[in-house]
């Protein structure tokens, strides 16, 4: 399995936010690209992922590929599934994750609380631009991805990191978009061992 | 240079469309996702790159990285730099592009319009799931990538291809939507010859 960890530092923590002005909403435009460039393939979608929005650390709101239904690849409608979740936020008590819509659901707590709850599952490896070429890196089996939005991590988000990895991948020389930086990964990934496609 | 043409079949040939409904106009979601793949990074554009949108068959508008003003990573605010571009359409005569905001034009015609324009500033290449592997490629000094939108590209598409090149080049294994294509297509040019970035 292949897994996504978006730390959106600025990402709205209520529904409060039009559909018609994403990117004041916490930059909703870029979270909802991150999800649909982490699950979905031209005519499909990557049953093997899991994404999870860490959204103002205060929420998390993972969308599974193998059992989300409706995801389409526009950020209007994406965003419209997010803002769903959210709105069933307060039914989200202690670590039980509630879910929102098929495959969609909400948890309280931020980046440390879900990378306590699925760290053991796979690799957690950053992906910054200060990193490690991801060329000269051989990929994990199972690797949680972890990065972030627009802005750096936090100190906080560096010692949690920390507790799980010293591990940076870079995935080219430039710097790029999260979602940008989420289709580049997958490629990684996807040629891994094909010298013909 | 790297140039882009996107051949979108069902793209809009009028601005009568609504930017509160992009997947229901000719799927501009997509190709407004395909502008800024094209042309942004995190904190910057791409200033060697053109992006060419072949709307419908009719119109194709052309987006300047080293004179774009005012574009922004979400799809609304780049889907309302294309609908001005269509504003001006009647005013494209002949052979003549006309600027509708700084760095973006719109000239009447289609794909073999503005191969005839720009073949020759480069090597056209198409990016399609059966190609040879990027991965085994030595990418040229100044692609022009042509690739099709959520449909596959037309008999007549495909005899105007043909004279100018037979390579395919697939960026993977997996079939991407486009603007994941383009991405990841950056991303191949990006990182050839480092090991280090």
């Amino acid at each position: 399995m292949r897994q996504f960890v978006l730390v959106a530092h600025d990402g709205p923590t209520t529904p409060a936010f039009s559909l018609d002005a994403l990117p004041s909403a916490g930059r909703m435009d870029l979270l909802a690209r991150c999800v649909t460039s982490s699950l979905l393939l031209s005519h499909g979608i990557r049953t093997d992922v899991r994404m999870h929005l860490v959204l103002g650390g205060e929420y998390t709101v993972t969308v599974e590929g193998d059992a989300v239904e409706q995801l389409h690849p526009d950020e209007r409608s994406t965003a419209a599934l997010i803002r769903t979740a959210l709105e069933h936020r307060e039914e989200a008590v202690g670590r039980m994750a509630v879910e929102s819509s098929p495959g969609v659901s909400i948890l309280r707590g931020g980046l440390s609380a879900i990378l306590a709850e699925i760290a053991e599952t796979g690799s957690v490896i950053t992906l910054h631009e200060n990193g490690t070429a991801a060329s000269e890196t051989e990929p994990p089996a199972d690797p949680i991805f972890v990065l972030s939005d627009h802005t750096e991590f936090t100190p906080a988000d560096e010692s949690t990191l920390d507790a799980y990895t010293n591990h940076r991948l870079a995935v080219g020389p430039e710097s790029l978009h999260a979602d940008q930086t989420i289709t580049v990964a997958h490629n990684w990934l996807d040629t891994d061992g094909f010298s013909e496609y």
